[in-house]
């Protein structure tokens, strides 16, 4: 393990969480709290502390994918304890564990919130919520490596293990120049959506805050109401850009490139758009007669759908009284979630569709022994380690999923809130149902319990491996 | 596809039913019920349609996978249509669809029951649900193959499409008197169970269809008590038997051949083992206090799980009453199952510790990336093509579940109802938890969720793929 750059790059990441500290700060100014001087003082240490790790340059720059699972892990895990510090300061969430939950609720763009009370927070604690979800949508170390002067192989490996789908294709050549883009694209397209929500009346706060969350699909809301009280524009503006949101973002730098033609052939959009649209379709039919009118239930169903399917979880409705059928379907969603190369959480899209082709595979091969057959996406083969590590990541999934089930059950909350919690954390979506649902908050749950779903968000966002390894003795053997 | 193979085959298992139904006539003369006679014609007819199925025998013995996979799922579905006429005849479950879920379930070693009063049936009935277990439990082909002379490669393609687990090993080089033994074993300890049973004070009738119940791990039990009202030893004897009955069949074997230590060393056996004692302290630490006394709580405590784990389905207590804890470990062991080769359904503990050796070894290349690994099991290395075929199991098993869920969903009852209403009859165990609990029964399903719910027992039995490869359109194109 070579501790120097895991060292170095974590002061990076410090320093830079401790910038971004200033705009909750200046938020806070603006509104004359004087809470935001926590930001500060928060932030001025951390970046002190950033710049004491990452004073001396390491002098090896032997990196592989150890030390990038290890560097990516430690990193958000600091950085979630650390930014929950300005909660505990400001006495918004006075108590820790809760702090470090929904700080790490907003970085892994869960949203899943301890608090009861939403509205009774400080505009800068609000702000610095919703950023987060921004934060954590494009990944951190996607950051730091977009700005930073990396030698050797450490920016693919970071970006490997903090970037979502079951693999990582480069842009262009140079992992850096690929990190860039994303950050325009994503810089861009948050823009563009807070352009049309101040156009729909919002006021700049609100219109800043929902920007980041829907960005991050992360889902963080600044009402108790999440988005029930919004205009019917809002929430259409909100859809929108939840659904674009999941879209693989090498979708947008091909669109940005003028290669139209490519953009549109993304089998993985296509797959996704059509799961969105059979799942709204089959709601709508299963909840007539809910909602005043059929076109009433069209913007609240498809609203939900995008929200969950994207692991968003902003809510207009409580979709927790809507019948078991349009329930299941949506906890079935919440497994699958966004597209690779997207803010979105879940397993994927293209996971799903591997699994779906492979099974057809084998059931040829039984049928045709003597035949040959491969399974193709997005036009290209599928390599057969790429087979194994999706099929790798459904089985460590579904082991940790049942651990953290059992840890939870010892609540003793009913079967439907015990799975559900899990799949809105491991998921990174936020609510689940009946005791988690979308009226409700996490804040009734155990430290232990706490700790697991912490545990699981973090997990669901690094995909699984990056964690599992920081913790495996293994890693630290020579 | 060489359908006079299958044709033939088909009439020779029709046969074999209508011989079992011999037993439930000739105890129902016993009891005197002129119900008895439905046990009779149906049978007659069984045969004579039988005889002329198989009058000819095939010219082609071209026979592979597909012809194996297309045949025992034929079979099963066609003897649990024919092993229902009788119960709609006499009556005593005069709704056809509700006939074809019981036999189905009774035949798949289910047990779920759509019954709210099973001790209303007449004494064949009982006898011929009870029998049903423990045809099922070894497999009807089994049987056919063990009397029957066929020439070619049908045996082994038949055997493995009907025999349980990620391969099938045949004891002794040939298939025939691989079944046979297999056959000799299971009815050597049906009888030795069967006479604890009666030497515990049970009448001849209880005696002879719990031992029948318990052997195929079906858990069809003649009292609405199911196994609550009678003595502890009775009780322990089938706790003891439901354990012994889930283990792998070759250890008996290897026992029968007097090589005591090589029958001692299966891992398999030693994982199944342990995660019962695991399981058992944990849920009897879980549910302290709710018995009498520590021995009683462990004493129905070993017996649910062994139920559970088993997928037998024989209940003591209400455990849908238990803590949330102890129904979450549970249900977890309704996925988990007994092991490979014995009568027992679910995932299987040989699946579960190759998927849990595979997640070890991929760990282990993540980390060094340059060391060759591989996955061992039973002292011998795992060929890649038996870990894909277990990958592949249990995506096209979520797959089903998902499907399963949603369409079940519809009757709109609870998320834990439709959960484990899957999950009990993909698993073959019997009951679930609230709506399907221990205490309650599947009759109030609508006819698209029992159809549904009957196909998951014949995928469950059958292990997925010769269920799915007689519905796909591709199995029948040349």
């Amino acid at each position: 393990m070579n501790i120097p750059v895991v060292v170095y790059i974590l002061g990076r990441v410090l320093q830079v969480e401790a910038a971004f500290m200033a705009l909750p700060f200046f938020v806070g100014l603006i509104y004359k709290e004087q809470e935001a001087f926590a930001f500060l003082i928060i932030g001025a240490v951390e970046f002190l502390v950033g710049w004491v790790f990452s004073r001396k340059k390491p002098e090896s720059h032997s990196f592989y994918a150890k030390e990038g699972f290890v560097t990516v892990s430690l990193c958000w895990i600091l950085m979630g304890i650390v930014g929950a510090l300005p909660f505990v300061l400001t006495g918004d969430i006075a108590n820790p564990l809760d702090a470090i939950f929904e700080m790490v609720s907003g970085f892994t763009t869960t949203g899943a919130s301890i608090l009861t009370d939403v509205e009774s927070l400080h505009h800068c604690s609000l702000m610095w919520r919703s950023f987060g979800n921004w934060i954590g949508g494009m990944g951190v170390l996607v950051f730091v490596l977009s700005i930073l002067p990396l030698a050797g192989a450490q920016n693919i490996y970071l970006m490997r293990a903090e970037s979502t789908g079951p693999s990582v294709g480069k842009l262009v050549p140079k992992v850096r120049s690929t990190a860039a883009n994303l950050y325009k694209i994503y810089c861009g397209m948050t823009l563009v959506e807070f352009l049309f929500l101040l156009a729909g009346g919002l006021d700049l706060f609100s219109a800043v805050t929902l920007s980041f969350a829907n960005a991050g699909t992360g889902g963080f809301a600044i009402l108790n109401s999440s988005c029930a009280g919004y205009s019917s524009y809002v929430q259409i503006v909100l859809t929108v850009f939840m659904v674009l949101f999941g879209v693989n973002f090498t979708v947008y730098y091909l669109l940005l490139t003028k290669r139209v033609k490519q953009a549109a052939s993304c089998e993985e959009m296509h797959w996704y758009l059509g799961i969105f649209f059979v799942a709204s379709a089959l709601i709508v039919i299963n909840t007539l007669g809910s909602f005043d009118s059929v076109l009433e239930g069209v913007k609240h169903v498809a609203f939900t759908v995008a929200s969950i399917m994207t692991t968003t979880g902003f809510c207009t409705v409580d979709f927790d009284t809507w019948p078991e059928f349009s329930k299941v379907i949506l906890v079935g969603l919440m497994f699958i979630g966004g597209c690779a190369g997207s803010t979105a959480g879940g397993l994927k899209v293209s996971r799903i569709v591997i699994y779906l082709k492979s099974v057809k595979k084998m059931f040829a091969q039984y049928l045709h022994p003597r035949s040959i057959k491969v399974v193709k996406f997005e036009g290209k083969q599928v390599e057969h380690d790429v087979i194994r590590s999706v099929n790798m990541f459904l089985i460590t999934f579904i082991f940790i999923y049942v651990g953290s089930m059992l840890l939870v059950s010892l609540d003793n909350h009913n079967f439907e809130t015990t799975f559900t919690a899990v799949a809105a954390t491991i998921n990174n979506i936020g609510p689940g149902m009946d005791v988690v649902g979308p009226t409700q908050n996490f804040s009734g749950f155990s430290p232990l319990s706490k700790v697991v779903l912490i545990f699981d968000m973090l997990v669901g966002r690094l995909e699984v491996f990056p964690i599992l390894l920081l913790f495996a003795p293994s890693t630290y053997k020579k």
